[in-house]
């Protein structure tokens, strides 16, 4: 099954860690260590094997993927001889990264996006494009009435003010090609009703938000355990330190108020209640991609007595989400195939703030994962 | 359901709290967090209250209840003021606890321990008693063949020299005394081939072993964490610094080794690899029950990366282990109302080192307790 | 030497542990651990004893102090049974804590804060009166000619627009009242042109700002560690999570602002550079007066090598503050008896956010501290 | 002032990274950072520059430098392109590296070490060789009488068992030689009356031990802390966890323990008491050079509140101890010119374990260092 990963956001960390790592485990040069899908439990015959995935995107910046690659292997973000061995394989994938269309009204840039996918389909004769926002978050957007239909969308696309932030205009113009779109980020992305009602009236699948890869994914285990304790969990204090590019951008308030809402959700959905406490992002310039992450988790156990946790958990972001962007590349495409539309509400175990009324415990997550793996056969 | 629970070590921190607490919890002082059984999904009629159990047991100490009561009030580990409002209930337990019987042969000892039970399920015409060992750890025992085989070991013990060690010699006479047992420790207890058929034979159950409160039940969710995410766990190192009775004599080598090594099969299980670093377990007088916890795991994810974690945990010991042990005496009493013989493998949420091949997953430990509890009707 | 210790803020927190504490101390029922000047370097017979100190001062709020103490020791910031033991200390110094006048324009609400101090010094009969400002912390106040001439400001005071925040008020009527004045929080307290005018016309001495407790304390040792091994720092990030009346107030954006500055002086002053990173301080109410400071400092060693520290500290903030309290009450009664005027810059080791061109490194602060004990003989 | 440097050790990871980086500094490819004596307190016209050390060892490895250095640079202790850049210098110094001598009694091994140092000397024609033990860290040595007396030693070595440790010899056959010795690691070197008498015979400094980078040196700021704000210790529990070539060998319980007491000195003479609590070295091999040092320390603050801080540090041990390394040659040099004789109790600074009554405290180690250099003009 020959499958495109189209990446919005396509010369940024993740994108370029995520085809670079590709391209590496394909040539038997890395182990693919931190995707879910190679554990054996989840192995299926309908999952397109990563080496049969071909990378192209979009992107505001021009830096070339060779570039970007050595400078993750300067920052030891990934391994710098990967990045010298696999230059010739981003060389090719540079083929196939274009400048985001930006010209006329929204309805004209959809569809130059539209033609973009068209053309990496027919260029590289896939089955199917799975199209994946990895770009920077978006603040949140300022509500429009067309958000809540289709109809009304179609025409307010036309007209001269933007109507949808960048990450929904993709989903559109990504639903409106016959592609599937997965949000890795907080940003809107397919995220209204109109756009809900676009997937199904297009017969696709779409899934997100926000990658759960550091902070949350501890959380998502450690707020289950209180609670099968029975322990009650008083405050619950977090604080991200980040550098990179996806933190210069989350230092911004409104990028950042995006972000701490979903990272505290799993709170409150597992435990029943909100205890005291914040969730704070906070740009460390010299920590690179390096994310640390402290907390501390304030509870009472038997006839009250106080006791506390904390944790810190030191993660390469990019290379916690890279793995993650193929597993979903891979489960959105089976899906595809298998004839899922709407919310892939079973993915929940990838995203910080997953779509659906659907259990924040991890291991619940795996379950259903493993459940929806299992039905594609 | 008139439930009895007889404590061996009954004058010790983790008894005189379960007392102490059941006590408060039956006067309406003091909610029951941390009390498994009394989430909303773990509810069962078939269950005894915890209002309806009664205590008693042995110990090799004399230190009255209401002043070990006042000393676990001033270290901070129950209120103070429930240890002066509970007063009175712990003068009437303190009629049922009784010195361990230790003269003549262990048979002799055995019948001793047998009639004192007799006497305590007559004198509060209990339905069930069930015997939980909450004394001292001790060392493992030398290996000895009348360990394999129950005739053997009946005629063993009414030799002049001790075949058992006293956990054991105390699972025996419950066992005999028509009482399941439960360990709470990480000394042998039942876990004897010839126990074991004697648990049969008397249509018994019997559960363990070693209380599952801190360092491990972290290790429970987090060594899982990494397996979904199928990264891979370089070295797992922990420090636990106690001090208590309990810290004092974990500090002697053997039951220090016999804890450390409960302490890390969770990993070796969950993960199907053992990772580099040990479990050290340091006494620090001055922490007295506060226990310190602190780990660091080194994993690697996509390309390699290197990534590290570390949590501490700062939990009051006794805190931690009596709702647990009052949910043990009630699950095996029902379980024994409901005619399970042999292990209950389906307790295995409790103990670092349960019986039986069982999840070590918490999650799928709980899921296993729940299934166990619905099943009681 | 007959000290009186007139405390601004005599109901919060710091203010009742410093008078309980002294209490007990006097009574032989406490040892004074944490008063600096009961080290044997430090010892000096021209200093007047804890025993000597005698407590008056002013509120807004009208808790009595007895519950006040009470409150402290339920939540176990003071030993709940010395709160009952002072009981009749601090019934007798409840005579002598007055309510904030407020009545009027500036100059005559100085006038009877003036009053009440002299009715306090002749009603005891004291050498020496000290005005400690320990009540919330300010925003800092809008800029004003009138702060910088001290004609100006007799004369602005007369007026019906307040010209001065509370701290500076209370400063200038202590001053005013021939009483020296400190200022253990962020406020503006003494540090105006005008007011330091007023003290050296008074002859009298003064000392701030915003004592030294926590987070500020360990970097006052870690910064100078990293500039003698000639390391680089990076980074330094600092969160303070913290409970109590002062947390709530600091959750203010204001207040926060101000302590944040004074937080990370430390670090500019003694590296020589300002790292990259920022100290925050969030309100946790469930913690009480316990607070946590959380840092991570990133630094460069040899050839570039990144390397991490990070500590963790969970301290009682009243406990920490009481005995500096009346260690700056003693110094500054004696500093006065000297014949000391303007800014006691050699009090640095005690504040955040010193007075003066001093250095920064706790140990250097201490030789000032300790040279100045000695020329006290 | 042409410097000569003896590593005893001089394949190891200490070592080389002390070659390459003083190597790539006097490259200008790298800046001293690290480098003490760099500071531009410690400026002194006496001291060689890091550019005039000349360097040479021994070894019982035969791993040529460069695969050495390539290793380190692989590891991520050095930066691999300065690995590859000073290739050609490490080749030179290559000439210099030479199988320890091992033929014999210990006297002519002694003669056969004082001939290598010769040649070097002359070879490089040198004003000074200085001769630093980098080597493994030896068990504690079983007692000698010839220890105590040089001329029973003299005479001893002539026989056909050992009475040295390797250390020790060494450090005979450098004094011989007229070579300064300095020992880096916890071993026993120049530390025993009949080489201190060696030394003072012979006009020659030496100095010791036991380098201070990590967990010992942020004690040495902390403990004086806590002794300033006169608060009382009551428990200090250290983990350090550990890899590379230093950590295997301090795996091994005799080694470990002459660590171990060498990391808890500074708290006894610091604080005047010792606290509760142990310092331990575990094995981890994969943390490799990047050590994981976890302390706890449990304090008591004004009227008994008890209060804790915990401190973590990742550092990289080599290039810790690599510009102290230079440091120490370069001191020694000078004090060697100088005309200094016997123990260089003036370099507490940069030991765990330093010799002479001396100040524990580092800031008061620093004022000491800072006197001295400013001595030697
Ligand atoms: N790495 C993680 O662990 C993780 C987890 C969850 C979510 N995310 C999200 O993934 C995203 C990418 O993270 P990153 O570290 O790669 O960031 P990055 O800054 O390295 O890359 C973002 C890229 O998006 C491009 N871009 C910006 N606006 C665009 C637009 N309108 N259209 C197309 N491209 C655009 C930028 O030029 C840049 O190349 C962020 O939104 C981040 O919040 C990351
Ligand atoms: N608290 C926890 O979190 C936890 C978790 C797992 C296991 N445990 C285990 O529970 C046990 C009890 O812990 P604790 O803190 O109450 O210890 P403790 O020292 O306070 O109490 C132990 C009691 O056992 C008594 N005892 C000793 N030998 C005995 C014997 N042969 N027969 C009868 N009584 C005897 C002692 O006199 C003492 O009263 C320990 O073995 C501990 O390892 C505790
Ligand atoms: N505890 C520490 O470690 C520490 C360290 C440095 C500075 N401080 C500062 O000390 C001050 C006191 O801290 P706390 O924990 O006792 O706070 P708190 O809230 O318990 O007490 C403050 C008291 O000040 C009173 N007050 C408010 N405005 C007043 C006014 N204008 N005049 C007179 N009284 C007034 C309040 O009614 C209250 O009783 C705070 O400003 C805090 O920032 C404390
Ligand atoms: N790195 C630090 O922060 C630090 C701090 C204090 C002390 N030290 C000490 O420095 C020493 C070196 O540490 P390292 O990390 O370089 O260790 P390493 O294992 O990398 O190097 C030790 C070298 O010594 C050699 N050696 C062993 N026995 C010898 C002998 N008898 N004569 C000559 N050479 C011999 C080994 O072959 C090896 O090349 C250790 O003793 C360590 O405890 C290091
Ligand atoms: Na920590
Ligand atoms: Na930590």
């Amino acid at each position: 099954m020959r499958t495109g990963v189209w990446l919005i956001g396509a010369r940024g960390s993740v994108a370029v860690t995520s085809m670079l790592g590709a391209s590496a485990v394909r040539a038997g040069m890395a182990e693919p260590i931190g995707c879910v899908l190679e554990s054996p439990e989840l192995h299926s015959d309908a999952l397109p094997a990563i080496g049969e995935l071909v990378f192209g995107g979009h992107d505001i910046s021009s830096v070339p993927l060779v570039k970007k690659a050595a400078a993750l292997g300067e920052a030891g973000i990934v391994p710098a001889r990967l990045a010298v061995a696999v230059q010739d394989v981003l060389l090719e994938i540079e083929q196939d990264v274009r400048p985001l269309p930006d010209h006329g009204t929204q309805a004209e840039v959809a569809d130059a996006i539209g033609a973009d996918l068209d053309r990496f389909r027919r260029r590289h004769d896939l089955d199917h494009v799975v199209v994946i926002n990895v770009s920077t978050t978006e603040p949140a957007p300022p509500p429009h009435p067309a958000h809540a239909d289709l109809d009304a969308l179609h025409a307010a696309l036309d007209g001269p003010e933007p109507v949808l932030p960048p990450s929904a205009l993709a989903a559109y113009a990504a639903l409106r090609a016959g592609c599937p779109y997965v949000d890795f980020t907080p940003s809107t992305g397919a995220r209204l009703p109109a756009l809900d009602a676009l997937a199904r009236a297009q017969g696709l699948p779409y899934a997100g938000h926000d990658g759960k890869t550091g902070e949350t994914l501890v959380k998502s285990v450690l707020a289950p355990m209180f609670r099968m304790r029975n322990m009650k969990v008083r405050a619950w204090s977090g604080t991200n330190l980040l550098g990179g590019g996806d933190g210069a951008n989350l230092a911004e308030p409104a990028a950042n108020a995006a972000k701490s809402a979903s990272k505290q959700r799993v709170l409150r959905e597992t435990l029943g209640y909100t205890p005291q406490g914040e969730t704070r992002i906070d740009f460390v310039e010299d920590l690179d991609d390096f994310k640390t992450a402290w907390d501390l988790i304030s509870f009472e156990g038997f006839l009250g007595t106080r006791m506390r946790m904390e944790f810190t958990w030191h993660g390469c972001d990019s290379a916690l989400a890279a793995p993650l962007v193929l597993d979903l590349a891979r489960l959105t495409a089976a899906a595809h195939r298998a004839g899922r539309t709407g919310p892939l509400t079973e993915l929940a175990f990838f995203f910080k703030d997953p779509l659906g009324e659907v259990p924040h415990a991890l291991s619940e997550q795996w379950q259903v994962l493993r459940a929806a793996v299992e039905a594609l056969g």
